[in-house]
């Protein structure tokens, strides 16, 4: 099988699938929520200022938000509207010739920022059953990730209990910036939740705990910001693979969600050459940490941070060591790319390669049939 | 010229100079700093529980603070006299077949751990002319850096001045984990003093201002600090370019030092591809980022985050784009690595690179002869 972006690509067939692994849903307002949530709390947004999560990761006039050819004249935001994403995004109408087979539906509701636990439960069971309802019961092609309220594991954990034995539900969702690393054993409860249910753990682009957005205080810009959060993926793996979650839950599976994957091969050797010299202080890492990133971490493919000429392309390929790390997305309806071969250049690429990275690699990481 | 490292080595002569980026003094306590203190601090440390930085980037029993052939059996700490660094790094005692020309001297005392703003002022006055009276006034192959207190960007620029003329200090020395990241505007007084006196600004492995050294919050070991502080160096770069330090400093030059620098090409294809979509937000950011780093920062080689196969090395280097980025380092008395083909392997380079690596870049960058 190959698989097909174009049909004037020679390394892709316009009959062939592809998994995509990060399609974004938006929650326009509030208001779409109420349905699913209780009266209580419709009253307290009603009747307070409080209207649910602000930050948002994606600002809404921001370049970067939304691709030029899928912004809208009727205001419909892409990503809020199962039809606007079936039309625009799984029948191909930005992406001609591909045959989505699956696509996999993160949402960036930031309720990390919400400092009231309870609230922050509420609007995570909102969201959840909102796509179960208006989205995966209405299209098969779609899996998504849980959202929790990742600052409270305990009740993240609930939350993945109470709806994580739906077929549909694939991974659960953490934001890559959070207040403490998600090494720390603080986050064990939400992770035996994941494993219990066989589920993923997705660390998402963004997130507003409050704290700085770089170890080195808060910029002024969101370019620093969206530049910065390259760094802390990098962190978050630093942290989840020193202080064992890996050898406390062997099962569990990682997916880096726009994270970019060109800093892995200077990522591992730094952090393998540093546990050569101080593995002492944890004696549980009993294998190269670059080990774990590759049994462990799966990476999507979009936005790539790759260099302009293909042979130093292909050469990050090679220092990452496998095929089997990348898995296809397109970040719809996020924006960094300007034509299909800065997307992903599949036509440099061995066939076998380019079917894992479209294809395989995903259903693999995901169980998907 | 070729340089030399071993007489065994193909491509280095053993009678050619080296320039060493980063050789590390030590403050063993503070009563060497007494003879540069006023009655004033000297009482303020004997009679209160006040002794000086406690803070340390390379505690003392890590494997990693001290080269194990450097260790020594009659308790004086490496680094923390002249004549132990004159014999182990100097003359070539752990380096056989070097020449070294030149070697700055960089200190990480932790003046930025002290809250009390006259207590770090007087302590960064007093290694500063510890620095001048028992090193670099006894041996003429000697550079040093500044060091202030970076918190307090103003006092900065006063130790700056009172210092800065010393013909032996080449750069002044900025923690790389900082409260606040070094594009912020507060801190142009710093390289206001810095520009004046044709200083350039040492970006250096540490710091302790009192807040997380990773993005993702506080850490649990020391071994996430050491492989997480390459983003830092980042974090670090991103914020001087993107809030224009170099626009309104167009003379000042930047070292990354103890950072590694295999990080550089992700960064940069990240870095331009951002810039590309969000420059709107600051204009005065005229060329890719990649050019600022690449006309501004230099980069010490130790310790070299380096794939085990050196074809992959040469890869990085292709991808750097440029031979005049790099200054070779030994980084003593830190210890990284445990071959010399693994602190830096030049039998693989062309001899005009190896010669730019080990003498012209520093040469160039800090002015020396």
């Amino acid at each position: 099988m190959v698989v097909a972006r174009n049909p004037q690509s020679s390394a892709l067939s316009p009959s062939a699938f592809v998994i995509d692994a990060d399609v974004h849903t938006v929650v326009p307002s509030v208001g779409v929520l109420f349905p699913y949530l209780t009266d209580f709390w419709k009253e307290y947004i009603t009747q307070s200022d409080f209207k649910g999560a602000r930050e948002d990761p994606y600002p809404k006039n921001a370049p970067t938000t939304i691709r030029p050819d899928a912004r809208r004249t009727d205001g419909i935001a892409p990503g809020s509207k199962l039809a606007v994403v079936q039309e625009q995004s799984l029948a191909g109408a930005l992406w001609a010739g591909w045959h989505v087979r699956y696509a996999i539906l993160n949402n960036t509701y930031s309720l990390e920022s919400i400092h009231n636990p309870d609230a922050a439960a509420a609007l995570a069971g909102a969201v959840n059953d909102w796509h179960i309802a208006e989205w995966l019961e209405k299209d098969d092609r779609l899996r998504a990730s849980i959202i929790v309220p990742s600052q409270q594991p305990e009740m993240a954990a609930r939350e993945i209990d109470r709806v994580g034995d739906h077929p549909s539900f694939v991974q659960v969702t953490l934001p890559v910036h959070s207040l403490d690393p998600y090494g720390n054993r603080r986050f064990y409860p939400l992770y035996e939740a994941a494993v219990r249910h066989d589920l993923a753990i997705g660390l998402q682009y963004g997130g507003a705990p409050g704290s700085p957005p770089s170890a080195a205080g808060w910029p002024s810009t969101y370019m620093e910001e969206q530049v910065d959060m390259a760094q802390l993926f990098q962190s978050q793996l630093i942290s989840m693979i020193v202080e064992g979650v890996f050898n406390r839950f062997p099962t569990l599976r990682v997916a880096v969600i726009e994270g970019g994957f060109t800093w892995l091969p200077s990522l591992m050797w730094r952090f393998d050459k540093e546990w050569k010299g101080l593995r002492r202080e944890v004696p549980w890492v009993r294998r190269p940490p670059s080990d774990y990133i590759r049994e462990h971490v799966r990476f999507t493919t979009q936005p790539l941070d790759a260099p302009p000429d293909i042979t130093q392309f292909l050469h990050i390929l090679d220092q990452i060591g496998s095929d089997d790390l990348l898995m296809f997305s397109t970040d719809y309806p996020h924006w960094h790319f300007d034509t299909p071969e800065e997307a992903f250049p599949f036509g440099a690429l061995p066939e076998g390669m380019v079917r894992k990275i479209m294809f395989e690699n995903a259903r693999a990481f995901y169980r998907l049939g």
